[in-house]
């Protein structure tokens, strides 16, 4: 079976028509369970696929890594069923011997303070005290044509949503505008995730004088992702959150939303936009 | 200051144009703690706006309540600042003595199994373990025609989406295609549970004989609530996963996806759309 994007029976139905019988193809969505030296730490819906990647990245993003060699090994070696198959749905991640290990529940403890007062600016302070890298002072400049180029090129090289019409992208370019990596997932934030674990295998962290494209909005969640990445700029085919908009203001990150050709609305850090030639 | 829709100033930049300031209006999301009888037990990020809908409605699609009377006071007691000013992002919610009370983190431990073997099905097995409700047997049945104008009229409702382009709705229907309620959010998994806490507040739970429909995507997660609130009838704009089309087929859900006038795909539970007369 393909789990990437498996196949079902369907009724199309269409007022004042007879309904159609049919096979289509959705989006894969499965439970993938993390576990860090033994310890059940999160589980996420994903679509089957760049496990390692997301698993990677997820870990950068909630500050636990930031480096190669904090990842020592990564397994699918529980999760087998009942009769021995292995689901591939539970992978055991080895950290580091200079590795913090992460509480029991990173994503929520990264907001949860004990104080009083939680609201967007202790939100943004947690990012900011967790985050490995800078990007404030990323030189990169990007003229507004080549921003305008990159929806046309992540959906050229999107082969599985064009049969599904059900992922979410994230796409990673060069300031020249060049792919450097694409990832889909039923879930944006993990098409986030898989693109920055895909970093941090190769040894790219932090991604300086990169773009990263989303197919859909952004969220604070998104922007705290590429903060946590070293990514100068984020960019969003449609529109951003108020608290995401604040995130990348404090944290130097350039966001843009709405990119679609031939124009875009720059939200913060709009020095890196360079008037065209 | 506009929580729910604030402005910022953005740079509105057009290829082979002179860029233009002006002020826009975001969505706006900050962070909301849920602590129940005095124990931190999740942090959304979500519009504010309908918080006592929301976490209502989150305990619901958790399993941990299902009736009116499970929730005895919400309040924002704690979450104010140094200068005592309240931040509204903090509720104090209690429990009625009937209740177990939820663990640490009811949202991971309703997937995370101490058994090895995590997969689609296990999720399954879980939401329909949890549920306080059944909605195999609903016999509510709507004709094509009316869930196809169910679109127009959300979006007739929708105000704030019209100025922001950023939030997601979830809608309650009656069979007969009236709206019985709308709520917005930046987050489509909170919208749902918006409208769900409304129905528990409201006494109205088990949602027999309603259609939901949200503007996006049906992930499992969304499914889920649907069954965990009694809603017979899940519609979505665009498309569902893999795991919410077979969590539907477990559960004896209709799911409908791609509902744009006058066509639609039906998932699961196809003998609730009924021909046209």
């Amino acid at each position: 079976m393909n789990r990437v994007s498996p196949e079902r029976s369907v009724l199309r139905v269409t007022v004042g028509a007879t309904p159609e019988r049919r096979r289509d193809t959705l989006a894969g969505e499965e439970p993938l369970e993390l576990r860090v030296d033994g310890r059940s730490m999160a589980v996420t819906m994903r679509t089957p696929g760049a496990d390692f990647d997301l698993a990677a990245g997820f870990l950068v993003s909630e500050g636990v890594i930031a480096h190669t060699r904090d990842l020592l090994t990564m397994r699918y070696c529980a999760g087998r069923d009942d009769d021995g198959v292995n689901q591939f749905n539970v992978l055991d991640l080895h950290l580091g011997p200079d590795v913090a290990p992460p509480g029991d529940d990173v994503a929520r403890a990264f907001f949860t303070t004990s104080s009083c007062g939680l609201c967007g600016k202790a939100s943004i302070d947690a990012v900011r005290t967790r985050s490995h890298f800078e990007v404030r002072d990323d030189p990169i400049t990007v003229p507004a044509s080549t921003l305008a180029s990159l929806p046309d090129r992540l959906r050229a090289a999107q082969r599985v949503f064009d049969r599904t019409g059900g992922l979410h992208a994230a796409a990673l370019f060069s300031a020249a505008g060049d792919l450097l990596v694409l990832r889909e997932d039923v879930g944006r934030h993990n098409a986030v995730d898989k693109v920055v674990g895909w970093a941090l295998r190769e040894g790219r962290l932090p991604l300086r004088d990169t773009i990263l494209l989303v197919s859909g909005r952004a969220s604070f969640e998104l922007v705290q992702k590429a903060v946590m990445a070293g990514v100068p700029m984020l960019c969003a085919v449609s529109a951003p959150s108020s608290l995401a908009v604040d995130l990348a203001e404090e944290s130097g990150l350039t966001l843009v939303g709405f990119l679609r050709a031939p124009s875009m609305v720059v939200y913060a850090g709009a020095q890196r936009v360079a008037p065209d030639a």
